[in-house]
């Protein structure tokens, strides 16, 4: 018989079923993202559709409209159903993270609950394009950060990472569906004024920042995926016509023709970004599914040795084999700690004490793994919020709000990460001494402070 | 009738429930943490008694001992008890971060399985007082991490730092418990030599460092209560002992009326000190109930909230509230967004897209509280793994690994994080490139990395 209590074999066991749930929910999450990013994409399309439709009063894109609205639809069913299997349900656990989550779910069913509203909008022509746009954008950015926390609640190292760069992937093809839209909107009214030059220069500086980020965290695979659509034929024609548009000045006539280019070109490029969220999506789904088993199996590996250690001597350990284990730091300064006589020459293998050692030093893998993602996580993030700091202080556009934390950390040798939590820490002092300033606008659900 | 689906209204919901889930899941957890406080005073105090007991063959504390045995065991079976009921009953849900608290309870509860051995094998006089304590030390550094377990998943600000502040001071009195064994030992041989000099003089500044730790997360009360015994007699008392000794010469003869001193001394400290962790533990209790309190009331009136709407026109907000909602970022730099016409002098309060933004900025106000707290602790954590890191690569001590990296922090004018970051890179790239190097041996459960 083990001479350790039935109470400590229990919680080892536990300890590992508590990681195969948490990793249980996490493939589910990855389920929910697969989902979103196909019903996110549906809804770019459907914008892209419903923009031409407006600016041509319902001449073009009509019966094309209907077939997407019913692939939206159909997509969005899935997704609502998904959220209704894996969350509605039963009992089910959760954590203060899962809170976050669950309202972006909540936030993004509602704006669900109003598309049809804005499509009988549209097909009243009640709004203009623009508007119809905008609300689209809100949709997306509302689904978009479900994405986001399901990153940022994942407890996986690997997982964490392959979302982390879907969610970039996905941030920067939105950013390249709003360039479509401006573009669309600027062709459509056959001028480009200054104004929306810029915007297009600085959605295309918001797609190139998301996909470092992208790049910083995919694998091989996705890097490789991205790189054949960056050196493909359509996007050297896109960056060609990219070039054209900057190059046309206020009011300069525009052939329609060009207009339709533009459409194609960004829309093959589109629709190419999101063959890599596929392929992302379908590992993403295939590894957090592998965790769980691995998981699995070592629980199925943990109670076979408890059972040989009860039916054979394996489980005999000397008796004081944790607390005189030389392994473990004892008493301060004790280095010379002398092998104690009971333990000598004795097989510590296949014990109670072995399993919870080994779990121990698996816990500790994964969290340092998990850690230094993580860390990388909170430093972008502390970016973005001193980025928000000083647009509002100083009302700088986001570029040069970035530009000039770029500037003082050089300035100041240090890492960026640490001007932005200086900017960030005296911020915090000036909207403390106002009464009032800074908590008092509440923050979005979906603008700064989500770019990771 | 609201114009919501009833699923944005359940998601809602099921958001704060899990809030209320995870926040009871911690004030059990700060309910296991008060229960080890005690059971590690008991032990401290079964380890000194012990010692005195061993190094006088028995002449000494004999009675005491017995009583103190009795103390510990009752304590440890409230422990147990309490482990028994919180977390092997029923089906209870955790996340991966819970498998570290069960791991180390599962390490914790195998330790005091062998406790009755060990206590044999003192009162056979098998183990000598040096060993003894080795041994009791474990045991303590076992159940001290799961303090820190506790305190590295908790998922609240203000609990956070509270737990953080408690496992510090504890270990700050746990340090104090190995100093006084240290001296007894060095009375007890009547010498105190070089080495055990140097290692008195490390356990202060062990004690001074978690001490700095725990004034940096603590609130004003408990900072009070500690200056209140640094500054007591008691205090002052030990520190001109602890001159004395530090005076003493190898082989000096001590009268055995100074050991008596220091061993009372220090042990009147201790005790003092275990007043303050009761205290921050009855705060710590309170504080978690209060955050269950407040979060079911607030789903209390959100439940409330969504009822008025059903049963009035309050609910009835315009049909695009969240699609044109100009305050949430949409299509980017259209930022001109004018009033959409049906919006116009609408009030948005008491609308289910009120009750989802409020939320909205409550998860977003905890969780920049939080992601400071965890910045702060994620620093020191790496600051012990690169303390680790140079202690063995450069075989340094503790305080030579940890001055060597504050004068590279200096020279470099880096922050001490920055430095340990490189440091911790440096010493894995070594390791990747050895074969077998660096993973090779698993970390203890209880020392380095768990020093916050």
């Amino acid at each position: 018989m083990p001479n350790h209590s039935e109470d400590a074999e229990k919680f080892l066991l536990a300890a590992k079923r508590s990681e195969i749930q948490a990793l249980e929910r996490l493939a589910s999450s990855c389920e929910l993202v697969t989902t979103v990013s196909d019903l996110v994409h549906q809804l770019q399309r459907e914008r892209g559709i419903s923009n031409i439709y407006l600016v041509s009063s319902g001449h073009r894109f009509a019966a094309l409209r209907m077939e997407q609205i019913r692939e939206g639809t159909c997509s969005a069913d899935t997704f609502r159903q998904l959220l209704h299997d894996q969350y509605l349900q039963g009992d089910r656990c959760s954590s203060p993270r899962d809170m976050r989550l669950l309202n972006s779910i909540a936030y993004s069913l509602h704006g669900l609950d109003e598309l049809e509203e804005l499509r009988r909008h549209i097909d009243a022509f009640e709004v203009n394009a623009l508007a119809s746009t905008d609300a689209y954008c809100r949709l997306i950015a509302g689904l978009l950060s479900v994405v986001f926390e399901a990153a940022d609640v994942a407890d996986d190292p690997e997982v964490t990472r392959l979302l982390v760069a879907l969610f970039n992937f996905m941030q920067a093809k939105e950013f390249a569906g709003q360039e479509r839209a401006w573009g669309a909107i600027g062709f459509a009214g056959s001028r480009f004024d200054e104004k929306l030059h810029l915007r297009l220069e600085q959605l295309q500086d918001c797609q190139r920042r998301s996909l470092e980020v992208f790049l910083e965290f995919a694998g091989e695979s996705e890097e490789s995926s991205w790189q054949e659509i960056m050196h493909s034929e359509a996007s050297r024609d896109l960056n060609r016509l990219r070039r054209v548009i900057a190059g046309l000045k206020n009011g300069e006539p525009i052939s329609p023709e060009v207009s339709e280019v533009w459409y194609q070109l960004a829309t093959t490029r589109i629709d190419a970004m999101h063959g890599v969220e596929d392929a992302m999506a379908a590992r993403l789904l295939q590894v957090s599914r592998q965790r769980v088993a691995d998981a699995q199996s070592e629980l199925g590996h943990h109670r076979a040795q408890l059972q040989k250690m009860k039916s054979s001597d394996w489980g005999r350990v000397p008796a004081l084999a944790v607390l005189f284990d030389p392994e473990v730091p004892g008493l301060y300064g004790r280095a010379e700690a002398a092998a104690v006589p009971t333990l000598h020459g004795q097989n510590l293998t296949h014990s109670l004490y072995d399993l919870i050692r080994s779990q121990v030093a698996h816990i500790q893998k994964v969290n340092e793994e998990l850690e230094e993602t993580r860390r990388a996580l909170t430093e972008r993030k502390l970016i973005e919020r001193a980025k928000g700091v000083l647009m509002r202080n100083l009302r700088l556009s986001e570029d040069d709000a970035y530009r000039t934390m770029q500037q003082r950390a050089m300035e100041m040798n240090l890492r960026l990460a640490d001007v932005a939590q200086k900017i960030i820490e005296i911020g915090n002092q000036r909207s403390a001494a106002k009464p009032g300033g800074g908590s008092a606008r509440p923050r979005s659900t979906t603008g700064d402070g989500k770019p990771v």
